[in-house]
């Protein structure tokens, strides 16, 4: 099987090396050529210099996995591909793209008799020694072409992999598991605060995490490398208390007032990032205020 | 090494059934006896028909393992212990009390003589088989003395039990643990609610759960246990949406606002629990009742 991997930043580019360890040629594009030419040297994908040479080198049907910055770079390269790929051909979006995205994107490319399937990675930088695990949304007949390529980037042929539901469903599905993990690390982290709080105990966080990833209710990934971060550092003193947010986040809690479901935690777990990228504090600089102004309470001075 | 154990239920009849199968001698006693004489046939434990008689049989120092409900049963017990144990002796708590009361019975006991530690216990029905998760506060002279025992009860002998500081931070640690342990599984129920929710893309949710134990950023052992109900049953018609919560959910709040620290995700899930339990909806009821007020709004009718 040959496919084209377009976007080889650090995703895309752990992917190539892992298809190319299981036997699948990689024709990579990527806008930048540096990294392309260092996997030619490094695993003997087919380097392209252009979307152009990477379509040319691929059989019908051709397939395009894109592994691209979601919004605005997955669009035009969506628009682009529309134009040059033929019926029959396939794009699979790897990325982190919106669901709503994906619908309209797939509606798009069918339009043109081309085949769209949208695939929800989540593994991170630990993907290419265990294996992505992938939920891939689009047409039967369109997963089955690209199989092999979902069996070698999985963990296993037989798991760590599925096909979802239509086209949408996977970056859907990914949407929620992000959500989820806010929600989990958002309550490791205020459990972790709690015990390093209790100063008369002394406890060590890095012995507490260590022993719960053995038989407690708790263990988890999530935890597996918390233990490993804390037991190199537990003060956290060069760290500055930001914490980013990506799409998935948002797209889980507005999800959740579409549908008009309660996801309170979910919701509450980004707006505590959100919180925490708050630097001037503005809501508590008023609160302050108002203390003053009906109680007489000191405002603390800057 | 013996020891007595006080308090065969689920969790203690299991523990007996594991240091049994690891060589250590247990007398074991049980207000109800029809558990004691079961153990006795099946790991050959040494019975005891009263507090007393379990003492009789135990070497100084004595070493007595209470596997008691929290509040009055456990309270009762270590002051009845006070008054019957000598100098050296030790008793671990190893059921879910409250810290503080574990500080304050330890305070108790050391003003005679007898050693005390508390030991967070995880693990739940799955710890004959896989081991406990253990942690334990108290002096190391004393924690040294029932090593065997943890090492017995933990998965290994040297994983899965921990000594965490002083007598109350086993507790403690435990008590953060299954705060944790609610917003993680709020945060798991949020999710695939909203997976459910979205009747287009009709996702099995028992397929998605699976998917996720291989490679995803939320692996973990409540995703494991969550895969394998909803493989069963993903309806869940018969099951009433009622989340019970003991006191460590509580605890852990409440420690959140005695310390001043934020826990809203651990606080926010548990007040989720206390709204399953709410089947009257009187908060509701006003609601509605003021959206009627002011705005004319239709209350729908019972």
């Amino acid at each position: 099987m040959r496919i084209a991997l377009f976007g080889l930043g650090r995703m895309g580019a752990n992917m190539a090396r892992r298809l190319r360890r299981h036997g699948i040629e990689v024709v990579g594009y990527n806008r930048s050529q540096e990294i392309v030419q260092r996997l030619v040297e490094e695993e003997g994908i087919l380097p392209a210099a252009s979307v152009a040479e990477a379509i040319d080198q691929l059989p019908a049907p051709r397939v395009i996995w894109l592994m691209l910055p979601s919004g605005a770079p997955t669009e035009q390269m969506v628009l682009d591909l529309a134009d040059r790929l033929e019926p029959g051909d396939i794009v699979i979006d790897g990325g982190n793209s919106n669901y709503h995205d994906s619908q309209r994107r797939g509606a798009l490319l069918a339009a043109r008799g081309i085949r769209f399937a949208d695939c929800g990675t989540s593994g991170g930088i630990w993907g290419l020694e265990n294996g992505y695990c992938l939920m891939i949304g689009g047409d039967s007949d369109t997963i089955e072409v690209v199989t092999p390529a979902l069996q070698a980037l999985a963990p296993a042929a037989d798991r760590g992999w599925a096909h979802v539901g239509p086209v949408g469903s996977g970056h859907f599905t990914k949407m929620v598991h992000n959500g989820i993990e806010y929600g989990m690390m958002q309550a490791f982290a205020e459990g972790f605060a709690l015990m390093r709080g209790k100063e008369e105990f002394n406890i060590d966080l890095a012995q507490v995490a260590e022993l719960w990833r053995h038989s407690s209710v708790v263990r988890s990934w999530l935890l597996d490398l918390t233990a490993d971060a804390l037991a190199q550092d537990q003060q956290l003193e060069t760290v500055e208390p930001y914490v980013a947010d990506s799409g998935e986040g948002r797209w889980t809690v507005i999800e959740g007032v579409d549908q008009g479901i309660a996801t309170p935690v979910l919701a509450l777990a980004l707006q505590m990032r959100f919180n925490s990228q708050d630097k001037e504090g503005y809501p508590y600089k008023l609160l302050a205020m108002m203390r003053n102004a009906f109680g007489g309470h000191a405002i603390k001075q800057r």
